[in-house]
């Protein structure tokens, strides 16, 4: 017996009539609005070469952490997802089989966010009305992977459907660009513009910092054996960047750590660093230092600064060693901000010009950091509900606990940070269902009037992203 | 003027009337289930004696620290409620004098699970249509101490009125199990098993921890003088156990510190905790080590492993010196999961043979740390809201916080970890009308269908439970 | 196009009917309660002077670090709103200059408590009906500062107009109190008391501690050059202040740390810190000893002793540099009590009749720390949500996780602690409102008779307060 697939329309939004009412005609005035997508990790070469994606394994499993993460957690070995071990440890190759297996176990995402972006994915994009389990699976094979040969399921033509205005990637300061030249010379009017993410040469720790050093210099003409030529280096590559339209930089270290060192302290830990004998205190200063100056180099050049802070990456050593990483085993840990970011803000706090976005995967320093320290630095703002939070619940704990202290104009509006291009739409669409959900709560209890609320919902679903991030 | 005595059909389901028939609905299909009681402190010779239980004092206050302890917050003398002191400090002895006391203060415990749990008892055990308070004492004495004397009242008679299909008590390796042997030995149908707690022999600050390798050693002729005849007596008992029905492992550690030393270290850090002096380091780091050994017998043998980190016990030092432990002084602290459990985790994490359920108190780990570990690891699972938080706001944050990374398959349903034996029944009714609220929500919500969700209905009353304790 | 201000009569109760009606109903019975006031930094001088306020800038935003926090994080200049640098860098001295960049980005508090207070304040006391915005700045300025020159408007006024019984203001031991003598001779019925806050003499990094001492000595006659000299003088000076209605002390520490030393020890320690050659593990260590000793003395006078900690004061080092204290900078950090009061605890932790109110910014130690330790120890009381979390979802979630393990009468009901007189009632409102909300939903979902609420909305609005503080 097959089950309905069905997306009801009020779908997030409050129980209570009156409620439920406001949040609809609120929803109603945004949910056409276009899509802004500062941050996050989809593959320019898709938008650059146009080809069709590949079978419905490889474009909704395969890459998709939060669906292997749960299916590994309750037995599914990873070889059956068709994700090959390091020593090539045979993994399934049909991707029906592993569509199969992933089908019979979609029963496991109930609750969770994955799942309603996956079911918006199938109702909306390939037109699905019956739900996925391992009856039904073959027949969502079927339908996902002949669909995705047609023109109008080409990432171009998706994009356009999917009403983005502007999306970022996130790139390497050793990646060229390629794509993203591809794309300008095409003459097509999609908006793909990168995003700097340097940690591969400001992180001692990341495999193959060395190397990554010697690039720089190859790539840059200057001297990065010294503190002077590296910190030039990073600049030119910034400079690069925003030919290619970035206007935001990306920091991912474990911890918020940050430093404000003399010139003369700075350039001999960047000695220590350099000559690959730092110890772990040092990489960590090193980071937190580099941090400082990268909010140096943002007032220069203007590009917004991101710091995500908080995972514990690769937790899992023994999947590390035989699958690799980003294979869900990243844990978030207790985060520190206010006395790590203290160096940082001492430097370039109150520089009104300088916009630095903190992300956090620990709740707790929502009310108690994060909102106190947004609700007073110029530079400071935050960004939306992030990675594990990036869900209704999430959503709504960082609304009750950010609002009431920093405000909404504190707030970025939504970013989706994801590689899985076709749930762009139903991310934004929980956002959106989720801030009217909360603005219909506050006119409810007449802490806002209804006309204000119309306003805030447009400046959380669009504003606030074209703002903060000078799109 | 006495006041009504009242349980409502409804209570503990949302407001809104949606949501509520939902809830309803629900609950309907669930509220008939068996009892699965896999982790708890009643007293196994109960049902081997099934003797009458004792005055309503003995039975619902002196055993009971959560009622003691509010009354004492209050400045109510312990002795009052008829628990000595050390050294003889004279105790009120006469029943009804305890029972008024706890009456006249029994307005203390509004919007507290102890009163909606005391509630039940009195309406739906002891049938009471007044509501307890000095006026009514008498009469609620009467009738408690007058009923319990019924044959209808009697441990079996009550636990098979409850419908405990299973109940799990908990025990020291030291402890032969005469109790269990003598209820097997009866004939009676009630299933009633033991759990394995081995505190006593794993903690080398556990009172007479020296003592009780000797008694270990004598129960099970191993030579507990060394490493390899301790760990050989502690597989003797754990198969003793299971002999007695025992399908789990219990570890109540003050942290979640963990473990994985070498063999040789391990075996040099056990001869000087074995031989009475281990520093206060050495003491954490055995008890860590200890439990990676349990995971690796468990492995084995098969026992599900329960992890119950983050209680400062005692915290009352004049309390515990004047009047001993377990008066309601144990205090939750900050507990760290994340780093803690790596050595555990890199051991024997990605087993899928191997359950472990962790328990925490401080319920910032819920979204940071518990749900991603158990949404990843094979072995992981979480276990209820506990203690503290085995009330209907601490349910509600648990699914809260836990349903969107962990799934409702990461969890393992409800267990009652209680002594009082006669509100098992109202413990278990409240996770019932918990689950059923949180899941009508979902449905209210259009974030799961209904169809759905009773199926996870009786998967949170009923059947993990079942699964993941193997009863 | 003005828009119209309101207050709804049902502002911050639920949205569901049933619960509604229930929380007016309960509101209904405590709207007209006179105030009690046991914490606040109101100015005694207005009291004793009856001098007209000033102009609404003065009086509204100057003093008010909530207000011009915001405007700051979002780039506005404090000297626009005549905030004078301390190197005399120009500030804005128009005060209608002020109102009106004030108004203009009056719409940044959308969603912050902020705005419900001012609203109300510009509703209720200055009966404006279109809302604060760039366009109506001009009108509410006119409105505000003629009104603020009649008779109904004078301190005393509206002290009676809004119905305070008793309100207290902090001083330093060091305070001769001259307005409270002018109060109290002046004949005036209002009841205007003074709470002793020792920070200047307890505290060895506080500005001018040396000064302090000196200044101790001088007025009560004791030698502070010793430690027992400076135990009579603070007790000299708690007696000064009892003779002025003092009722209460309060420590505002940056942490919970307590100690116990012996008096060699902390005779010792008073040396090193009398001394001015303290390390800053020294001056911890004696907060931490100075309120044991603070303890000790309330056992002996009776004064309710208040623990605000928590706090990282003037975060902001530049703002600090150039514009001094109390400009919206001190931002909360985690803070552990399970640990730092136990010595504290062990001293005095058991004394019935010792009122010791615990405060926190950390709501992490909610259910997790605090609400354990006051539902036991008979000597601890919570305050209610504080500073940052004296707002509508702060105040829900104090009662959310702490309620069920601490009940209603380990709390103190409301304090302000607030130097916005005008905001008073507002602010009392709204902890009326939100706990008869609270209060509603228990009866909503039938875990507590609606008879029983009734009683709780008076002790949560009046009674406890006055019991706790011995009003």
């Amino acid at each position: 017996m097959t089950r309905p697939l069905q997306l009801h329309p009020d779908r997030l939004f409050p129980a209570d009539k009156t409620s439920r009412d406001i949040a609809r005609r609120l929803y109603e005035s945004v949910v056409n609005l276009p899509i802004i997508s500062p941050h996050g990790h989809t593959d320019p070469s898709w938008f650059a070469d146009n080809q069709p994606f590949g079978n419905p394994a490889d474009l909704l499993i395969k890459p998709d952490h939060y669906v292997f993460r749960m299916l590994y957690s309750q037995g599914v070995p990873l070889q059956s997802l068709g994700i090959p071990g390091r020593e090539g440890t045979p993994a399934e190759t049909d991707p029906r089989a592993i569509w199969q297996k992933f089908a019979e176990h979609y029963y496991l995402f109930r609750g969770t966010p994955s799942r309603m972006w996956l079911d918006t994915v199938f109702h909306d994009v390939f037109e699905l009305d019956v739900a996925l389990d391992g009856d039904t699976a073959e027949l969502y094979y079927e339908r996902i992977d002949s669909w995705l040969k047609k023109p109008e399921f080409t990432p171009r033509a998706l994009f356009e459907r999917f009403n983005i205005e502007v999306i970022a990637t996130t790139e390497s300061p050793l990646d060229q660009l390629p794509h993203h030249q591809k794309i300008l010379d095409s003459g097509w009017g999609g908006r793909v513009i990168t995003a700097y993410r340097p940690d591969p040469v400001l992180d001692p720790e990341f495999e193959g910092f060395a190397d990554n050093l010697r690039k720089l210099a190859e790539i840059t003409g200057e001297d990065t054996g010294n503190y002077a030529g590296y910190l030039a280096a990073l600049r030119n590559r910034r400079a690069y960047f925003k030919k290619f339209g970035a206007t935001s930089t990306d920091h991912g270290h474990a911890t918020a750590t940050t430093a404000n060192l003399s010139r003369s302290e700075a350039e001999a830990l960047f000695n220590r660093v350099a000559g690959g004998d730092a110890s772990a205190e040092d990489a960590e200063l090193f980071r937190g230092q580099m941090l400082t100056e990268m909010a140096r180099m943002s007032i220069e050049d203007g590009l917004v600064m991101q710091i995500h802070p908080g995972s514990v990456r690769n937790h899992n050593a023994w999947l590390f060693d035989h699958y690799g990483r980003d294979k869900g085993a990243d844990i978030p840990s207790r985060t520190d901000y206010v006395h790590a970011l203290q160096p940082l803000l001492d430097a370039v706090g109150n520089e009104p010009d300088l916009t630095i976005i903190l992300f956090t995967l620990d709740e707790t320093s929502y009310s108690r950091e994060l909102a106190p320290l947004a609700g007073h630095y110029p530079a400071l703002k935050l960004g939306p509900a992030w990675w594990f939070h990036d869900s209704p619940e999430g959503m709504r704990r960082f609304r009750e606990q950010i609002t009431e202290t920093a405000g909404f104009y504190n707030t970025v509006g939504f970013n989706d940070d994801t590689r899985a291009f076709l749930s762009i739409p139903a991310r934004h669409d929980v956002a959106r269902r989720m801030d009217c959900n909360w603005l219909a709560q506050l006119v409810t209890e007449h802490r806002l009037p209804e006309d204000e609320a119309f306003e805030v919902a447009q400046d959380l679903s669009y504003n606030l992203a074209k703002k903060a991030y000078k799109l």
